[in-house]
């Protein structure tokens, strides 16, 4: 007998979206930490929060149906934590700590939704922004990029029969796996997806994230993914990200206050997280500025994200840091997270091995590397550089100069004014390829 | 809501057998063009098949369980041709011409079935063999090593997980892929499967046969499987097998008719076919002997199929002795089907460019190259060197000398008679891999 599931089929070839976002869940889990810390501490603060396509090149606006965007984005804001989502969150443990959410958080998070967006489109790109309380924009960052990519991908896949995308995958699966393998020789090496944003698709990343563990074992710590973290038993990563330092110095009343900026984030990061969460995120105003200015309690801290600098020579600034304020930084740790692949996470990995602990989160080249897969020429399936940055609080333009000049986003006149007060002392302008 | 198909699942978890062999179709063609000569002109003659291992590292009495192995050739046995399967054969064109097949043998087709089969262990090894009417037992030889083949896989791939059954498909379609790939580059050559009796499975067969047919268009000619030709709209390929001039060199009563059962053959076969499929098969007893010894209405035929000798050699030798009687090579076509790999066939393709028509009938290495594509290493995956030969004739032994004597088979004393009548000009040992 035939055995097609009529039912199935039917609904696969008549529902009328296929949603990109089914869960609030699928964001990173690092947002949760820092919407936490700005419910309880900044629950006045209004941020916007806008899409910045960096590679122009890729005119968006072209290769993605404005129709299709709106009712994905649509489709997100419908969403709701569930209430098995709500007790996972509650009743699991993370970084080794339970009930890491306070209840009145909880209790906050069980009725969020997603706030409006503004959406219109210029020069081929899309102008897409979210405003209004930053303990609700700032959910946005990452099923709005998720959202885009993806519909790039299926954009780019229309073209494709069966039998081309047979091959695609089959391709990216045995060129994902070759990493796993060249991986798996480094036992000690430890490696963290960070790939939801820039992701070729939800399915892609879960295949990615079953890869890894499969792979590598016990050298695979987790996701930063919140949905694929409950849903596959694994570790729940991240710490926090630019926005704290962005919107605290966009606050900033006085020069003063903004040279404090930096620090204030990490006091009250500490009121809310101890341990392994206690990773300081260097870049924001330049790494070399933040570590010449910083108190002598942040060497204290469990270690650094370097997220903008070349790998070797940010973890060695910081190491000659840690040393200088007489700790050892094989007790420290530093995690690696800026556009890394394999190549690079081995060289890192052996450059630093035995001088300080580390960890790899690897990202857009773990979820998005569909490079020489495609049976069909195309360029369509190139990851590119697409961020969504908060670029004002409380109407006051938000600024990163970052180690890298080509990842500083934020008006120019601000910028200058931001770089007169940090200074430029050792940015340098690498090529930001995703 | 969950969209599991549950009649399917429990289906899936608890039928009897998954059987390998599921139409009296899934044979090559020309089994069934060699059957309607054998029922036509040998309905007497009885002829023994049995199996032969020619990789005896491999002890597949070991791999392959018995019990499954019976079940398997069980239900071969049930099998009959279905009403669609016997319009198909009458309705269809086969080679360009209407009713390849009489009446009065589709009507005596209707109610084949394949015969008994005995099957005993010695030494590691199967010892499986069908006796009775040639015109049963013929057509047992591709289920009876697809059978084997894909219970081998089977067998290997028990202990892969989920995970390592996906890396090892994706891999081996990405290295199937990037074979279509470079035969891509050579539009003018004509290729097709031969790969049934080889494959690691019936649906890898299938996929094979469509990424030749979606990756090479047009130099894709078509398939040895009926079943596949049916089912796919290709065309069924394929003329004839050493088991003619085998048997009727078993049958001759004097050496003179032992000397001309070669040519015997021949006129059997053109009395039923034309065209395309008067193709000679010159190497059963040595293709020296043969061509030496052929009369000139050889040379009217459409072409030859050297099938054990290296094919540069082996084909310029006929080119030259076509050359001899008078014919043009250029009219002329070489069918190729002996071991052969990319690197074979194109470097044979390059070699007789311009000099004779050609096509290649692929293989093992079509339908079962998982070389380094398994995620656990195993050799249980590599493809065997495992036939199903005529082994007597009305009890008199059978013999195949071949151009290879590492592919000879039969008794030896027999052997060394035969080697007295054709001679042994130009015989050369190779390894024998598939």
């Amino acid at each position: 007998m035939a055995r097609t599931d009529i039912a199935r089929r039917v609904y696969n070839h008549t529902w009328k979206l296929d949603p990109i976002v089914r869960s609030l869940l699928d964001t990173d889990f690092y947002k949760l930490l820092m919407l936490q810390m700005i419910w309880g501490m900044y629950p006045k603060v209004d941020a916007t929060f806008s899409l910045i396509n960096r590679t122009t090149s890729v005119r968006l606006a072209d290769e993605i149906d404005e129709g299709e965007l709106r009712e994905q984005l649509d489709h997100a804001r419908t969403l709701r934590f569930s209430k098995k989502e709500m007790i996972w969150l509650g009743g699991n443990n993370f970084y080794g700590r339970k009930q890491i959410f306070e209840p009145e958080f909880l209790a906050w998070l069980e009725n969020f939704r997603l706030p409006e967006y503004e959406l219109s489109r210029r020069d081929g790109q899309y102008e897409l922004s979210f405003s209004g309380p930053w303990m609700y924009t700032t959910l946005w960052e990452i099923p709005a990029l998720a959202i885009i990519n993806e519909l790039r991908s299926r954009a780019a896949l229309k073209a494709f029969g069966p039998f081309a995308l047979d091959v695609l995958y089959a391709r990216a699966k045995a060129k994902m796996w070759a990493k796993t393998e060249r991986l798996k020789q480094l036992p000690e090496i430890r490696i963290s997806d960070f790939g939801t944003r820039r992701r070729h698709s939800f399915l892609w990343q879960r295949w990615c994230v079953e890869a890894l563990k499969e792979g590598i074992g016990g050298a695979f710590t987790g996701t930063s993914n919140v949905l694929l973290a409950m849903d596959t038993d694994l570790e729940a990563l991240g710490t926090n990200a630019h926005e704290l330092p962005m919107v605290l110095a966009a606050l900033a009343n006085s020069e003063a206050e903004l040279r404090q900026a930096p620090y204030k984030v990490l006091q009250d990061w500490q009121r809310y997280y101890g341990g392994n969460l206690l990773i300081v995120l260097p870049d924001a105003f330049g790494t070399a500025a933040f570590l010449r200015d910083a108190p002598d309690w942040v060497a204290d801290w469990t270690g650094f994200r370097p997220d903008s600098a070349p790998p070797v020579e940010g973890g060695e600034r910081i190491i000659s840091w840690w040393r200088d304020k007489g700790r050892d930084p094989r007790q420290k740790l530093l995690i690696f997270s800026d556009g890394l692949d394999v190549d690079t996470i081995i060289e890192t990995y052996r450059h630093f091995e035995g001088k300080v602990r580390m960890s790899f989160g690897w990202g857009t080249n773990l979820t998005n590397d569909f490079e020489d897969c495609a049976p069909i020429s195309t360029d369509r399936l190139n990851a590119i550089s697409l961020v969504c940055k908060v670029t004002d609080a409380n109407g006051r333009p938000a600024v990163k100069l970052s180690d890298n000049p080509a990842k500083a986003t934020g008006d120019t006149k601000e910028i200058a004014r931001y770089l007169r007060i940090f200074g430029e002392e050792a940015r340098v302008r690498q090529l930001v390829k995703v």
